[in-house]
């Protein structure tokens, strides 16, 4: 059966790395029939310059249809000042809110090539295997009031609203149990609950459904800013962190610089089965951005947008064996010492965006 | 004239860390007539244990009347469940926002006979001099509505508000400015423009502010959950941050804990200058929490505490000669090797609290 894939590779360097995404989907139609169908659409800026919005009513319909959304980056300082409802970012947003994309699966892992790379020292993250989930279409990104009131008198207002009802924490804390029972069986849910009502209720939900339907998995509670500082401390404590949207943002970025490098991280946005199909709306994207200064160069590191189509392969296909080995080449690649300048070390063989993908593709 | 000082050292090892605090006290009103006054409070746990209240109305009018604030630690286990109103941290939340304490200053300090005791490579925190400026009265911690609501069917909801208004945004975009000015002459702005509207207006603010008053002090702007990750990658590229009350609270947790050790860490908040006698309201209190499983052994590190009084003779007293020999004794008696348990490392002597307040007092 056709497998849809609807590709946005938007700004900056998601041009390029998408570039080599095509390039392995391209090879496992030839080679292994894999009958994948792409059709491709513009986000962010790009989609701006086109037609005014930062994604257009007909991309945003073909996401919907498709079995998966390969998404690139967005973003750069030439559309610094377009206006905040049509900014680039406002695309990705769309999609997360449109779609139903409450669970953002950030692994941070740490590929023992690259251990040194880490601005930690290499025994605290050599090995590190964390999975970040993330609730995604919820808390202060969405809730309204989100406005700028004048007061007059020279006086603005700026207004952001964190909102989370019970059945929006429930279902991002049992993806993270789920995903905990494949793993090393422990959650760490971290909120501020010393501060925020949202906080308080989160940490009440996650306790109760933890009690009713996942009592063999190690629950801890954690405050986001202690999370914050024990993931420098001593990031391999954690096996699955399960946070909302605004300490997902935060504390995501600080795992995954601890791995060495943000070019290497992949990430997941999953809805909720289907009712009928059992299948979930997914978006997969690296998780770092559109890198507007080494844009067009041809050497931006592509691993995080191919790992992402792993995890596309693993999620929303079935597809284990060839996710398992797609990751493979990935690590034997960095085994090899084959490296975009980013993650460059003594020894190594500096190349392109092109060459990572072709020996990855190779592998 | 007499220099009213009052205590809250508060729960678990705020205590302990208070004692070493008021050595020093009764050190400089012997030897140098320093002619310091003290009372003392409850605040936190203990409070609520004496009288039901994180902080009493009595014990709040103090702190309002003294010249400056000494505040130790709150929380511990004891008090998990108290209800939401009456939480320790309920104590220090009331004293920012009735004393107006809108200016929270938090300096980075790596010293340099701990690099090697950060978890990051020592290069790269070796020297790191850092002074993060949050906002400490606004934001998601005072915004109302700020509630949990009953929606039936089972289902809550949680709420929190975000709110910052020009004014606000400018007064602490000032104290950045002009702090900076006595260091390195670099301001970095971190908010969540991409997603806030209060984030927006913040960055409007700022860059209005610095454009009509402080144009010769150097500003970059980030976006938050970037700073988060480029302090982790390469925190001595920052002097000072200015920050948000929430972002503040995540970054500069992760910031001290860069440094090696979070009980090496004061803080100062503070207050407008009275538009009389230009004095501004003050309290001081280290990074770090109460520390319940170590509280009551003797061996909690004093430093930050004693650090903090630090700032309290800098910033309230002007006593800008004894900071200074303060904060070398401090260096001093860590080149010495002088540790305790939390920042010990081959060659150094392990002691307890009252050790290290006595060494720094010997300097
Ligand atoms: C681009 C931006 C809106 C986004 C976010 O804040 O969620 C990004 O930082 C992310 O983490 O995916
Ligand atoms: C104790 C708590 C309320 C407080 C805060 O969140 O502000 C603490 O984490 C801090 O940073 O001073």
């Amino acid at each position: 059966m056709a497998k849809h894939l609807f590709l946005l590779p938007g700004d900056g360097i998601g041009q390029e790395a998408m570039g080599e995404v095509r390039k392995i989907i391209a090879h496992m139609n030839d080679a292994m029939s894999a009958d994948f169908v792409t059709d491709e659409g513009l986000v962010g800026g790009c989609a701006y310059d086109a037609h005014g919005a930062a994604i257009s009513d007909a991309d945003m319909e073909k996401a919907m249809a498709a079995d998966a959304v390969l998404f690139g980056a967005v973003g750069g300082p030439k559309w610094d000042s377009v206006p905040y409802e049509v900014r680039p970012e406002a695309g990705l947003l769309r999609l997360r809110k449109d779609m139903e994309l409450f669970a953002n699966l950030r692994p941070a892992i740490c590929y023992p090539a690259l251990a040194a790379a880490s601005s930690l020292k290499p025994e605290l993250v050599d090995g590190l295997d964390i999975l970040i989930i993330r609730e995604l279409t919820g808390g202060v990104y969405f809730g309204e009031p989100k406005e700028i009131i004048d007061l007059g008198n020279g006086q603005k207002r700026g207004i952001d609203t964190q909102i989370y009802d019970t059945y929006e924490i429930e279902r991002i804390a049992g993806v993270a149990f789920e995903l905990a029972r494949t793993r090393k069986n422990a959650v760490c849910s971290m909120e501020k609950r010393n501060v925020m009502k949202s906080g308080v209720l989160w940490n009440q939900v996650v306790t109760e459904i933890h009690k009713a339907k996942y009592s063999d998995v190690k629950l801890d509670h954690m405050l986001a800013d202690a999370g914050g500082m024990q993931l420098v401390r001593a990031p391999k404590q954690f096996d699955v962190i399960v946070t909302d949207n605004l300490f997902g943002d935060m504390l995501s970025d600080v795992a995954a610089m601890l791995t060495g490098s943000l070019g290497m991280l992949p990430s997941a946005s999953l809805g909720a089965p289907d009712g009928k199909t059992g299948k979930r709306k997914a978006l997969y994207e690296p998780v770092h951005g559109s890198a507007p200064d080494i844009a067009g160069k041809g050497i931006a590191n592509p691993i995080a947008m191919i790992a992402s189509f792993a995890m596309c392969l693993r999620y929303s296909f079935n597809m284990i064996t060839e996710a398992d080995n797609l990751e493979k080449a990935i690590a034997t690649v960095l085994d090899q010492g084959i490296r975009t300048g980013d993650i460059m070390a003594d020894g190594c063989r500096q190349v392109g965006t092109g060459d990572i993908g072709d020996a990855i593709l190779k592998e």
